[in-house]
């Protein structure tokens, strides 16, 4: 399953839209406030979410409904205007690191939403300052009247396979030795399908056709939705984009294999990202 | 093909953040201008996008470029700060029932980005009026110095199927007699397969499992990522939501054929939505 997914909280949309149970919700004995360090998460040994009393949230916080743990109300705060940082903190990664799948879902939900309020303060039809309304899922301008509702960026992330070898590429940003599938963000007036081909060709200068997809996961950095997909390359020359990224290469499955166990020809994506997911499955293919 | 997708132009993004790129595109001889009555496209007699020379561009519009078809530079360009009407116009649909599916591909890009803009003209950060930059491709504020991109809302659309039957329904808005597939969009924190499920969950109460994607298009009312799936439906029986359908049922698969052939118990969607192409693919299957 890929990083970020698997969640057991019950989003409980119809609460959202309800005044009264909202406050039902937050005067519940039940109710809980996610555990945060800023942003980070505050977890605990055996790898699950911390929570805390409803009554720890900050003055001044806009409060998030995340849903209901088997009918306990779940709520995340943070102080209102506050974004996350740019720059995920090495905190940030060991705690990505042990949590369990579902958990690092909820935890996905509540610091996308949350940064979304925080950077997203004022109207962007009128400049007026907003209000959140429907329990921190959305903000409201008092002056146009205008609805905002949080982003969700889709992302599509793939490789290029020919004669039974991976393209993969690295940015100049990364770790050492890391490799990883290519991505970008899908533009408006497009498919997945147009997305994939379009920036493998931007990247790469490879062309592919038939697009295929593989997996999904959400990214809370801030809010990407993760598009998985293979194509197949015409050839496998490589035009490179220095702009994108440092080098490009082709890989055998052999070798994907080798990096996914640790003891291969460069270093693999963490288990989090779907790119992990992906090169497993298209390794698994051979 | 899924309508609105099959797009010649090339994006040229590199042009974006050239402004010397930028300049010469828009000095070109063979530059032209989308022709476009308020934000409804003018289509000639065969089924093609009209076009007219960029001086023909209003004062005060944003100017964005759309791509280059083989090598001619192709702009689109909306009064600053004029929204697309809520509603789209009669005339819009004798249009999008005409257009060749890639003309309406170029269309989607060109409404969308256009209508981006005209809606977030103010920093969402700190309200300050922004710019627009990247050949209007995004606003930068000058203020805060943070920068906008367009917005793509995913979508998931889908069908549940069960015993050889699909979950269709229907909102009160519709055409009289039209059923489709049901839809919602995908929200911060979740994977297409979850919000596929939770969707079908709050919709109909129906729990679905072994979710597969089908197809993708862009939808430009007004920047949707439409994401068609299917999904396998535990047991037939329907609790509605009504405050999102009117009505829904199963429908077998000749009865989903005769309706796409204009002779079934429901108003099959059209052609140029991808619920068309949806409901044609799981006909097929059977």
């Amino acid at each position: 399953m890929p990083g970020f997914t698997g969640g057991t909280l019950s989003r409980v949309a119809d609460h959202r839209n309800d005044a009264e149970a909202f406050a039902a919700a937050m005067g519940d004995w039940r109710a809980r406030l996610l555990k945060l360090d800023g942003y980070d998460p505050e977890i605990t040994e055996d790898g699950r979410l911390g929570w805390t009393m409803v009554t720890e949230a900050p003055d001044d916080a806009h409060i998030v409904l995340l849903g209901f743990d088997e009918g306990r109300p779940r709520f995340a705060a943070a102080p209102e205007g506050v974004p996350a940082p740019p720059l995920r903190s090495p905190a940030l990664f060991r705690a990505l690191d042990q949590l369990e799948a579902g958990e690092a879902a909820t935890y996905a939900m509540a610091r996308s939403v949350l940064d979304w309020n925080a950077r997203h303060r004022f109207c962007a039809n009128c400049g007026t300052l907003t209000e959140s309304f429907r329990a921190g899922w959305g903000r409201k301008c008092g002056n146009c009247a205008t609805e905002h509702f949080p982003r969700v960026d889709p992302v599509v992330i793939m490789i290029a396979e020919h004669d039974g070898r991976a393209l993969l590429g690295r940015q100049p940003s990364w770790p050492a030795g890391r490799y990883s599938a290519l991505a970008g963000f899908l533009e408006p007036g497009e498919s997945i399908e147009e997305a994939v081909a379009r920036e493998i060709q931007e990247e790469a200068g490879v062309s592919v056709s038939g697009v295929r997809y593989v997996a999904s996961q959400p990214w809370p950095f801030p809010s990407q939705l993760m598009i998985a997909c293979i194509g197949i390359a015409d050839d496998d020359a490589i035009t490179l984009d220095d702009n994108e990224l440092e080098t490009a290469g082709w890989f055998t499955r052999d070798e994907v294999r080798a990096a996914l166990a640790g003891d291969g020809p460069f270093v693999a994506p963490p288990n989090y990202a779907i790119a992990h997911t992906l090169l497993t499955r298209w390794a698994a293919e051979g």
